[in-house]
């Protein structure tokens, strides 16, 4: 593994974008695999590119492998994950590299997955293959949140979406609530819940609301139905909601939908990892489990709609929340602001 | 006065752009005098730039047209602000290009100023001259939103400022509230005081927070000591506050500050025009006084400085406003968002 010199450093980022590029055409799709992209260049031309499209088919440099043929002899690729070592479903891509004579491999980030961690780059280097790791890191580690934090740390990379008011409210007193965001910031949603393995809810949310909590875009890059179904969690501790084919409630006529029954949001997490593979996990609910989560320091991201109107000191607040003293305060940090049509979309991370 | 052709209109964009470039050199300092300014352009070229420094001295007309001296002949000067045709402080500029030989003049937009509204136009076409009106008028009204307005209506152009959390309160339950919004964003509030005729706060302001309400910015294009002091004004109904020059409070002790004893707004800002030539007023001040000129829709520009915190739903309420259903909400455009250190900046505009 070589330290990559200032000269040839500049040439690295450039191909590496491109290969991130290819990695964000599976974004919505590979889910429980990570994105990923490769990219192969011989003389400094691009010869060959492709990405993961898909879990059970082949990895993004099986792709671009075959797209480069006869070209990868001699070139380098650039990998935004370390290539496998393991005999998965497809055979290792460190070896699929080494038989096609490639000469270099760069990658963004060495894969976490215990099952790689190294033995990527290690099968590369003992074939004799000049390895370089560290290229546009942060950008390639930015594509597979979820996927990253479950293989370090067992937990789910969750989101906590909330739609509010410029006051800081979600519906009038009364409840009355629709329309408070714009029909461009509820289609950005689908783009949230087409990231995720799962979405959780609160029983309070489907009672009041009885949400679809499907993906059904039709401006994601892919068609939803190429999207995994996430799947359904609702947080039920009182028992109030249960599977039945007649429910009047649209998810609870769902059989696959998880209802958790139990205080300890850690564990269901967790389990949402180790027994569903469900790596992002965004929460859609009230004001309620928003504070849970918030108070319990289990949001990684927090995204806010927040609709240019006031609806005033009895409306209802977005996270319930009581602090004593300011020290309490929950302090976050603003990573992205954009407007969606008339809204504006603030991504955060709590400090 | 002719209407442009779409051949000559991209060139008189660029002088355009550069004359407000110059008026912009005069936004803290001119009041209540417009901020304008002037390019003197000929064969392509520019040949003299000016702009209004400051009420009682020469105006932008004159000091392009000095600046280009005998290269004014046969020129086009490129204006802000239509060209006064009174003799004020200084003679008419209508009569100075006239002298000077100006060939041809392009006006971002007419003066509604009584002494003026197309009297300077008129005195330049009678003399032969050529002029063009409307060329990058709304970005040179944004600078005179104030003057423009009052000369209009004989209201001022009203912004409100308002420091609030993620969840739109500004301060806890106990009234504990001091760095909610960072150092960066009150800085900029800075900006909006220096752009002020008038500040109005309410006496509740006063007694919670003492404040100092003047210009004492480092960071403006100028001195701080170059801007005209804003004029105060204490909303104080209940009469319990008065001038003393011994008084706990800052401002109690400054003689010149204006007690608003009356219920009427409306009365006061009109007041504010016509007495006190005051044509931007600013209000900073309680949740109190913001929901009063909201409710009353005297508010022109809302401006939110919001600290990406939480303060939870005890804390204090951005605005007192109590809408009793969705369709009384108060709905806003937002013309701009950005960062200002960690707190994002809100323009907005009632609907
Ligand atoms: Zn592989
Ligand atoms: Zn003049």
């Amino acid at each position: 593994m070589s330290i990559p010199n200032h000269a040839q450093e500049a040439q690295d980022r450039y191909f590496m974008m491109l290969a991130i590029q290819q990695a964000k055409q599976g974004l919505y799709t590979t889910r429980p695999n990570p994105a990923v992209g490769c990219v192969i260049v011989r003389a400094e031309s691009v010869v060959g590119q492709g990405f993961h499209p898909k879990a059970g088919q082949p990895h993004a440099e099986v792709f671009a492998l075959q797209d480069a043929g006869a070209s990868a002899v001699g070139g380098t690729a650039y990998v935004t994950l370390e290539p496998c070592s393991h005999t998965g479903r497809t055979p290792p891509c460190a070896l699929g590299l080494i038989d096609a004579g490639i000469k270099r491999v760069v990658i963004a980030g060495l894969d976490p997955n215990p099952q790689v961690a190294g033995r990527g780059v290690k099968l590369l280097e003992d074939a004799g293959i000049e390895v370089t790791v560290g290229i546009l890191t942060d950008q390639a580690e930015a594509l597979n949140r979820g996927f990253l934090k479950a293989m370090r740390t067992q937990m789910p990379y969750v989101r906590l979406k909330i739609a509010t008011s410029l006051d800081g409210r979600t519906a009038m007193a009364s409840g009355e609530s629709k329309w408070i965001t714009s029909a461009q910031a509820r289609e950005d949603v689908q783009k949230l819940r087409a990231l995720s393995g799962a979405i959780i809810t609160g029983s309070e949310t489907i009672i009041a609301d009885d949400p679809q909590l499907n993906v059904r875009s039709t401006q994601l890059c892919v068609s939803a139905d190429q999207v995994p179904t996430p799947k359904v969690v609702v947080l039920d501790r009182r028992q109030r909601l249960q599977y039945d084919p007649k429910s009047n409630y649209q998810l609870c006529r769902q059989s696959e939908v998880l209802y958790w029954r139990e205080d300890d949001l850690v564990k269901l997490l967790k389990r949402l990892v180790s027994d569903h593979q469900c790596y992002d996990v965004l929460v859609e609910a009230g004001a309620g489990v928003a504070g849970s989560f918030l108070k319990q320091q289990l949001v990684d991201e927090l995204i806010v709609y927040q609709a240019p109107c006031l609806l005033g000191i009895k409306a209802r607040p977005m996270v319930e929340f009581s602090p004593l003293s300011l020290a309490q305060q929950l302090r976050l940090d603003i990573c992205a602001h954009e407007k969606i049509g008339p809204d504006l979309k603030l991504t955060l991370q709590p400090l």
